[in-house]
């Protein structure tokens, strides 16, 4: 198995393509993935109650289980538009199927940007007209679908399976809003490999939970949020089952896929300098661990000490007592691995060198807590003034 | 019923002083109320699982329901401070009790300031030997508590119960790490009522959920977090008793008492410009709508959005959808008193008009669910530049 240079269309029998819209001022804003044949489709959505109307439209999709398109358009969300955002959404999927001769229920459609605001159909129709089966045009996908990022986030891997080489790909945007289960997050995954859509699914579920929702921005939920997963077996692979070796690899390439998406989204959070890593260890289980990783890394006292270079410890233990339901009186806490907490007493440090050292970019805080075994992780980034500017200023 | 002017030992038969016991730079630091008769004292404190030495001693005088003094030290929170935390709490406590000729179990410890920092106990007991009866400096122990915020508060009420005028007191500290249930917040509360402890702990408990666990400024719930509240029956009143109309009167002046420090704080949080005030209505049930609106006004999108006059109304639309766990197909919210989203459809709104109403010092936003009846208040405040500043910088 091992990470290569790509695009979303890398894998077998995947074309992409996006085009200005005219929804944003001048980039890129309406992007399309088209498979040459049906795939398998697994997705994963908000559990934010006020949910966007592509996202209505796209359960039911997964639900079915087959797709042969997706339909993205940043800078506007489709969110809290009534009835008129729904039938712009249909009518979004039947633009896109008339274009492409395929069938309205194969087409999924994603959007990103200010919530209630209507889709300028007209544009969106024109925009579509323009989209194209022409290669060579696949890396614009991953622009096409940003609203705050400061960059694209794209990860590629292959690996021999099943007798050939199976190649998945990812993009996602999210930058602000951003806290999974799941925030204003969009990550598209394409693969050749050949899978039931049960399996898919099942394994898309599970890895989602180690994953995107193990990263926090802001701690706020959106209305859009959403991972598809297409499987489309041009890989020509002998069928991945359960269970198998094969089985587990593909698993393991999904894994790297979805956290290299995740830390992307983590370390581009709206005005971060910094990525936060956490890891909890020795809670009573692995839920606990993530539990308490996320509070940690999702607490503003801690996010703001890491951007002053902090070396704020009170506040990690804080953060974990809040959350813990059992007895926390034996941390250990690392930052950066050198040791700040001991039996839950301080240790002496030197404050001046690890001040210095949390001036890096990739920020580690390892707590173990002596309850357990439960191992976890999150990612997240520093709150700093940038993001107070980003937010005070951006309607979205 | 009415409020006045007065300190911490206005009611009758309490004294307070505070001295600069060098704990901070020059500020004072060291504050003590006395009651000159035992008092009844209820109680409310941190639900953090790590919790800071004073409180474990505090909760256990809660329980035996009397007491005489409380010792409040800032700039140290003598929290993770282990062993020799605990002893030096109750080493204060034994100090305060020998100094004034009371009995060391009659003494409530409370410490607010940095984590994981051992009391200086010679400075302490120096800063007590000071500490005298004397009356005219009890407007200063307002001052002796706080930490980072900018402004002491404090409240008094007056009122006409059960045949006597009685008086109570509140004053308290809080800015950073604020999220009740319960942050880095105390609050002393006095009064010369007459009331038994035990209804006077559930009054208490009652009013803390609707005033001091409804207010956030980061979302963090601190070690600390303490309410104490003595009633020296000084006021020789007819026993207040459950359910008769002093009882109503008495209720309602704490929570009036309650309510406008809990808002001093939000109003108070660190960087903060504006306080904001979320009301719900129309949720299935009161803890729903409370829940909901703690939920709002603690979004670091809606903060920040309210610091920029922004309406943005889908971030509060979004944080709704995060938590309620009902159907929100039906939301009508208005800002600053002007209807933004009616059966959750935008409404035409002035834009420019509500972005300057939202530069005032306070904000309303108030959501009608249309679920229920339930209803429900939080406070909290904007995310500015310098709430950043501030916390990238303090070392607590």
């Amino acid at each position: 198995m091992k990470e290569i240079k790509g695009t979303i269309a890398s894998p077998k029998g995947f074309l992409a393509d996006a085009v200005h819209a005219q929804l944003k001022y001048k980039n890129l804003d309406l992007g399309l993935i088209l498979s040459q044949v049906p795939a398998a489709i697994a997705g994963v959505f908000t559990t934010n109650k006020v949910c966007a109307a592509p996202v209505l439209i796209d359960r039911q999709i997964v639900k079915n289980g087959q797709a042969r398109a997706i339909i993205c358009n940043s800078a506007v969300a489709n969110a809290v538009t009534g009835e008129q955002g729904y039938a712009n959404a249909l009518k979004t999927q039947k633009l896109l199927a008339e274009k492409f001769e395929l069938k309205a229920e194969e087409v999924a459609v994603c959007s990103t940007g200010v919530i209630g605001v209507q889709l300028p159909m007209e544009k969106i129709a024109t925009g579509i007209s323009k989209l194209s089966q022409n290669e060579g045009t696949a890396a614009y996908f991953a622009k096409a679908i940003l609203t705050t990022d400061t960059q694209t986030k794209t990860i590629n891997f292959e690996a021999e399976i099943g007798g050939q080489i199976v190649n998945m790909a990812g993009v996602c945007k999210g930058s602000g809003m951003i806290h999974p289960n799941m925030a204003t997050m969009l990550a598209f995954i394409t693969t050749d490999a050949k899978i039931a859509q049960a399996l898919l699914q099942k394994t898309l579920s599970e890895i989602i939970e180690t994953t995107f929702n193990q990263i926090t921005v802001d701690g706020d939920t959106s209305t859009n949020d959403t991972v598809l997963l297409m499987a489309n077996g041009q890989a020509k692979n002998n069928e991945i089952l359960e269970g198998s070796s094969d089985y587990l690899l593909f698993k393991e390439m999904l894994a790297k896929v979805c956290q290299s998406l995740a830390k992307q989204i983590a370390a581009d959070g709206e005005g971060a300098t910094k990525l936060i890593e956490v890891t909890v260890k020795g809670a009573p289980n692995d839920l606990a661990a993530r539990f308490i990783a996320k509070k940690i890394v999702g607490s503003s006292l801690v996010k703001t000490a890491i951007f002053g270079a902090d070396p704020n410890w009170g506040r990690i233990i804080s953060s974990i007592g809040q959350v813990a339901n059992f007895e926390v009186s034996d941390i250990e806490l690392k930052l950066q691995d050198e040791l700040v907490l001991y039996h839950s007493t301080p240790v002496d440090f030197d404050a001046a060198f690890l001040s210095e050292k949390l001036k890096e970019d990739k920020i580690e805080i390892i707590a173990d807590l002596n309850a357990g075994s439960g191992l976890g992780q999150a990612w997240g980034c520093d709150l700093t003034y940038k993001y107070v500017e980003i937010n005070a200023l951006y309607t979205s």
